[in-house]
């Protein structure tokens, strides 16, 4: 049985991954400290439901399981966290039994996630870039002190990449330049303090690979969506923590959640924007994949995490559309683009390496959005409209 | 009169900088917070003489010129630093008068400049990571919010490059990729984790350029050598420090006080590592002609600084023949390298441009590094030959 530690367990991708490496048999710890939790409650902003604390859910995953996640609350930043946990030194604050092995793979979602968010003040700005460089920092430290083994496994962006007007090729491209040629990471510029802190996560990552004979997969992920995996499915109090608001909801579970209670979905600009999507249950496969598939020691593995492209545009249509079923009209809006982002632009990112390693990607079909719709209706009720659009402007 | 805010002015370039442009009749604000100091305390390292003041210094070249420097020890990760300067509520803490305008340009070299220590430790790489992008972020913040006209001259590292196999341009390249062409920052991959942080500020301050049409000049400079700048010849006290130990110390610099106390020459591992190099004195012109030929709105210009290029067995024999003319034999010994690099690479970087602008360039000849030796010599006895090696590893 080998051993996972999930960084950031307690946000939207990290408690689904938990219970998903759980599951199939693995030894999870996770460990959070709920940063995002209070950014929220900053920010003002509450998810469409609230989540039992980790410690709850790790309990009541228990109970239906009989399976184990160890849960400790630490904050990442602080270089003692994962150094106890590498030295075996951890106490947790939550599990069945304290003893436990080094990780095999370190699974690295502990970052400051929204693009909004980062962009709002000085202060913001500061606030993901610290967090976000300290927590890789320390993780790629205390992996090549203890665990040079061990295999990180970083959530990127495909943000990391804008939008070039050449092809996006999977994190790697060979350059020719006056007859003589190297290989480099794929030039990167995006448009956010937030994607760029992911640029600098690739930065420190690939220097300490290639410096430290480390062991390391970047993926570049685009915006997720989905409400429910297999595992949540057992009992509502272990779905994943659901976000809508402007700062923290990505763009089709935001539409989702207009188009029910009447909200004119918030289209920015012409809505001809084009990005690379995923299923949150494809965001944990992929993730499966490459925990079964570590490149070699001394190289930065780097997957496009997307399943297919759309339009904004196009998302919206598809939203309109599957309400029509449940005989509600939505509305289209389109808004001055708060975000600076280029439109009909060139879009043209490969994603081959997940499939060829083995992932069956669930597309965006009207089943999928009607499945989500049923999921998110009783949940109706609760939507506060003021917090589905603010302004934060670039 | 154009007002100049520098960043970092108590460090080895940040006061001699600080002394041309009032020399030059620029109103000169100068900030620090003897961040430096307390890193080579911390370190146990000493630089070759003691330094006075930022505070003393400034009334010292007030006495001797007439000129004013205004003083403000304070910490640049402060937001309310930068903030009080461009808000015009700076209290200094040595002035002649305390009214200023807001600074044309800024010049900031605010940085932990050293890759050994970057690299020691967790701790150490937080530090490096947390100073160097948290004061480039107040710094576009506090440009963005109160003075987007003000130019941001930032010091960057020939280093950011790496040793590619490629050409190095001056910050951009146009790739061609399957028939479809962009242009690019030139890829970068350093072999620090400083470097890395300057790769990192590169990203940050060309996102903040294009997000908010500001305005700056990012200058990769090689390492620099020299002691004496003209305005430092008025008076000893006005000399800039002079690092000469592993951490501190850049290489021509180190090379000449180990020749000077009989200590073979620390040329790290066969010595055939080729970099571009720069005098200190040339290190200010650059900077006096990227602040007078800013680029436009929106852009980020980006200079190689660097005026020639050796590899460390050149410099060393030229150290070597520079202290036959003193009767000294200066003996070379080759040591393991403790940095991770390249040996025997190809390197071709390009530093056309800040010749175009003007630059004339002071070239290493035998006599520069008979005048340095000159004025070193006087402090042979102060030399702690201990601090010269300890093997700081990668």
């Amino acid at each position: 049985m080998k051993t996972i530690l999930v960084l950031g367990a307690d946000g939207y991708l990290g408690w689904p991954t938990c219970m998903y490496f759980s599951k199939k048999g693995y030894q999870v710890i996770a460990i959070d400290n709920y940063y995002k939790k209070n950014l929220l409650l900053k920010e003002n902003v509450t998810p469409l439901f609230n989540v039992p604390t980790l410690v709850q859910r790790a309990k009541l995953w228990n109970k239906l399981t009989g399976l184990e996640i160890k849960v400790k609350i630490a904050d990442l930043k602080n270089i003692n966290t994962l150094n106890d946990v590498f030295t075996k030194k951890m106490k947790f604050n939550w599990c069945v039994n304290n003893s436990y092995r080094i990780p095999d793979s370190v699974i690295h979602f502990a970052e400051q996630p929204s693009a909004p968010y980062s962009i709002k003040s000085n202060e913001t700005a500061n606030d993901t870039l610290l967090n976000n460089l300290i927590v890789t920092n320390n993780t790629i430290f205390a992996i090549k002190n203890y665990s040079p083994k061990s295999h990180l496994v970083k959530l990127g962006t495909m943000g990391e990449y804008g939008t070039p007007n050449i092809d996006i090729e999977e994190g790697w491209i060979n350059i020719n330049h006056k007859n003589r040629s190297e290989k480099f990471l794929f030039p990167r510029q995006a448009s956010s303090i937030y994607h760029t802190s992911k640029i600098m996560d690739t930065d420190l990552i690939w220097f300490a690979v290639r410096n430290w004979n480390l062991i390391a997969t970047d993926l570049m992920q685009g915006p997720v969506y989905g409400v429910q995996t297999n595992e949540s499915k057992i009992d509502k109090k272990l779905m994943t923590t659901f976000h809508y608001d402007e700062i923290f909801g990505t763009v089709l579970n935001r539409f989702l959640i207009q188009g029910m209670c009447n909200y004119p979905l918030t289209v920015y600009g012409n809505g001809s924007q084009t990005r690379g999507y995923i299923n949150i249950s494809d965001t944990i496969k992929c993730i499966d994949v490459s925990i079964s598939n570590p490149p070699k020691k001394g190289n930065l593995q780097i997957h496009n995490q997307i399943t297919e492209t759309f339009t904004v545009n196009e998302l919206a249509l598809k939203v309109k559309k599957a309400y029509k079923e449940f005989g509600i009209n939505v509305k289209i809006k389109k808004r001055t683009n708060p975000r600076n982002e280029a439109t009909n632009h060139y879009y043209n990112p490969k994603y081959q390496s997940l499939k060829k390693l083995g992932l069956k990607p669930t597309l965006l079909s009207q089943n999928i959005l009607t499945e989500m719709i049923n999921e998110l209706l009783i949940y109706k009720d609760k939507i506060n409209k003021k917090q589905i659009f603010k302004g934060v402007n670039w």
